[in-house]
């Protein structure tokens, strides 16, 4: 079998059989097949698109390129979550807690952050003393004890992706829908869950710009996720402001745990109780949406989400106080409050930018050996639809200087688009795929 | 710039601009974009196309990308020709003496093979002490005194080629109509010709498997070839059977030869007269093609092609005796007729398996290093609609050694499809651009 023959079959839009998905796969993942061979195909790819089959086939082959964790030791039924990546998205902060407080398994694999924020693993790092390296035998341990673990993901897991992404990033070949769903599916079908529930964003700042787009996207990770045996849901929601209202990596800890308080805090409480619906439903602890969004609503009533976190902290080496002291996390020593230029209503507020000054601020990675400032960040104080007067706040920046404050406080104010007409909020979730 | 910009502009149909085709020319050359991110442009390319513009751009950008040919110590009118590849192609043999006898230069950078058959350099070596290895005032000196010389590509003319064309072979990249357009065309312009003549294939064994698709080709290069100010020809011919009826280095010499001489050789003598006469067209010495045909084949009544011919190997080392007694030629010891097995009509003679019968005797290159043996290949008796008895000899296997020879006769017996029916020729020439 040779590679360029291959490139040739999916160029003139031949399906491609299972032998020589896997075949490219294995080859350029040992290094055997080149780089400049695997940027062809992939950018055939993207033009010719692939069949379910082919997708599922890339997926497995991918999966089965490194480690494959075994959760067989774990008991009951284990639940996974992922995003196609938003700004301001603490809500495995969020569901995780609530989802393993009524008994289903969180066996959580997280990335570090690369680009505007941190990862979940950065902004678990705001606990004094949390630590995401730990050993199989203590994942599972924590599993089975408490139900719910957040480890760091191992080097080997799914090596083909990390390999393929790294080479997509630079060759114009990010926006295919079949090497996104490979791409994220592989990592879910090699983390060993039963149930995947997915987040979908859908705007300016995401791959997927229109809902049509977006929908695709969900529609065919459903496919192939069902296709591996899976229960799959994808919810798709709206980038086009960030989710809640901090943004920053304590900052974002800090809402996680007001949410898990009952505090209201805009989409991220809708769409924690959305995806942890579907989950409980998917797990069979509850027969309707209506009845699992109770079931979700009573873990915060009753304070077991949030013990649930605590236990979390505790397991994995944190202070769990800070939990119910969050002036035990990280601080910035400068708070500024940014004010509004203009009258009128919030038309639209750049995710994508804000996520920005985060990073400027030094809440983000440039390299993947930055150093982040795990305090800084900033708090709107108003979202889209509000309404604002001139001279009135509309967010605070956390800074680690008078100076790197004043700068963010410009760039904030330039994220805002404001209408003098009123404006009429976009639902949020644009749609349910299953 | 970014290289990742450029191929995602590409990939999302922008026309590039005159910089942007440069910088990536320039950067790819200079090994500062690697191959994995030209790998994934050219396929970009080669699904969105490029406009005129674009095309003339990159094949500018590739002819700047080494040295540049100054032929302007070079008197008079300067011609060139060039074929996209065909079994059995003597035609610079035959064409570029008889067009000098006339007065037109030919100043001719020329490679060698790889595959099949060697290229015209080693053609030309058959001549006992003939090298193309000459410098650049003895390439100018010998055209301006006898008006042809021939000289084996000087390595740093157009690199750029060089590298995308070994990059675009081993990624699917190759039948790209862009691409091979400014692959032809920047090493024509590095050249630096006045008048060039294109001998576009189509069929089955070359990039062009139909009329429309080499007609497409056609139309591109001679759009490309004036819009950068030459005169340019291309005549698609056809290429469901070899030329003429030598394959092999010294078999082809002895048939050009033979067509200096004024013998019938098929095909071969019609394509030489029919781009020789839109030389003459464009260079202002004919006032219509037929009066052009009339003057070339003048050249060979009077024998002053033959004489050219003789000039021409004298002036770069060679026994111009050979030209006059082809027996002073290389001569296979081994002759074997290959002989028909059933009754018919030839149909179809497949001229790729043809060029691999002579590779397999020892006629062509596996590898650039590969020493080629000048004698050996084939001679076909019998071409497309010829009638073929049982028994009767349908071509003559020359080769080193018995062994070879009668593998070699097997191999060319599969070659031929013979009909019961009647078979109608096509026709070989089956258009004319310019």
């Amino acid at each position: 079998m040779l590679m360029t023959d291959l490139i040739a079959a999916k160029r003139d839009g031949r399906e491609l059989s299972t032998e020589e998905i896997g075949f490219f796969v294995t080859g350029f993942t040992s290094g055997q097949i080149p780089d400049y061979q695997m940027s062809a195909m992939c950018m055939a790819i993207l033009f010719r698109g692939m069949t379910d089959r082919e997708i599922l086939d890339l997926t497995l082959a991918m999966e089965r390129s490194g480690d494959i964790l075994d959760l067989s030791e774990i008991k009951g039924i284990k639940a996974d979550k992922h995003s196609t990546g938003g700004v301001g998205d603490k809500t495995t902060l969020v569901l995780c807690p609530m989802i393993a407080a009524l008994g289903v398994k969180f066996a959580k694999m997280s990335g570090r952050g690369l680009g505007h924020t941190g990862g979940t693993i950065d902004k678990l790092e705001s606990f004094p003393g949390f630590s995401t390296a730990i050993s199989e035998r203590q994942f599972i341990d924590d599993v089975n004890r408490i139900g719910i673990a957040i480890a760091g993901q191992t080097a080997n897991l799914v090596p083909a992706d990390k390999k393929m992404y790294a080479l997509r990033d630079v060759t114009g070949t990010v926006p295919s829908i079949p090497l996104i769903v490979s791409s994220i599916m592989s990592k879910k079908l090699a983390s060993g869950a039963d149930i995947i529930v997915l987040d979908v964003k859908c705007g300016e700042g995401s791959f997927m710009k229109t809902k049509n787009d977006a929908k695709e996207l969900a529609s065919q990770l459903v496919r192939v996720g069902k296709l591996a045996g899976k229960k799959v849901t994808a919810v798709i929601t709206d980038m086009d402001e960030p989710l809640g209202f901090a943004v920053g990596n304590a900052l974002e800890v800090k809402e996680a745990i007001a949410a898990l308080n009952g505090a209201e805090c805009g989409e991220l409480t809708n769409l924690c109780l959305t995806l942890g619906s579907y989950i409980l439903l998917d797990a069979g602890l509850a027969v309707s949406e209506m009845k699992a969004r109770a079931m979700l609503r009573g873990t915060i009533e009753d304070g077991s989400a949030l013990k649930k976190l605590a236990e979390l902290v505790e397991a994995q080496g944190g202070d769990p106080s800070a939990v119910y002291d969050t002036s035990l996390l990280p601080d910035a020593p400068v708070k500024l409050e940014v004010l509004s230029n203009c009258q009128g209503y919030v038309k639209h507020i750049a995710a994508e930018d804000v996520g920005l000054v985060s990073m400027h601020l030094g809440g983000g990675r440039v390299t993947k050996e930055s150093v982040i400032d795990l305090s800084v960040g900033v708090v709107l104080n108003k979202k889209v639809g509000n309404h604002v007067d001139a001279g009135e706040v509309i967010g605070t920046v956390h800074a680690a200087t008078e100076e790197a404050a004043s700068k963010a406080a410009d760039e904030l104010r330039d994220c805002y688009t404001i209408s003098e007409n009123k404006v009429r909020k976009k639902a949020f979730i644009k749609g349910i795929v299953r």
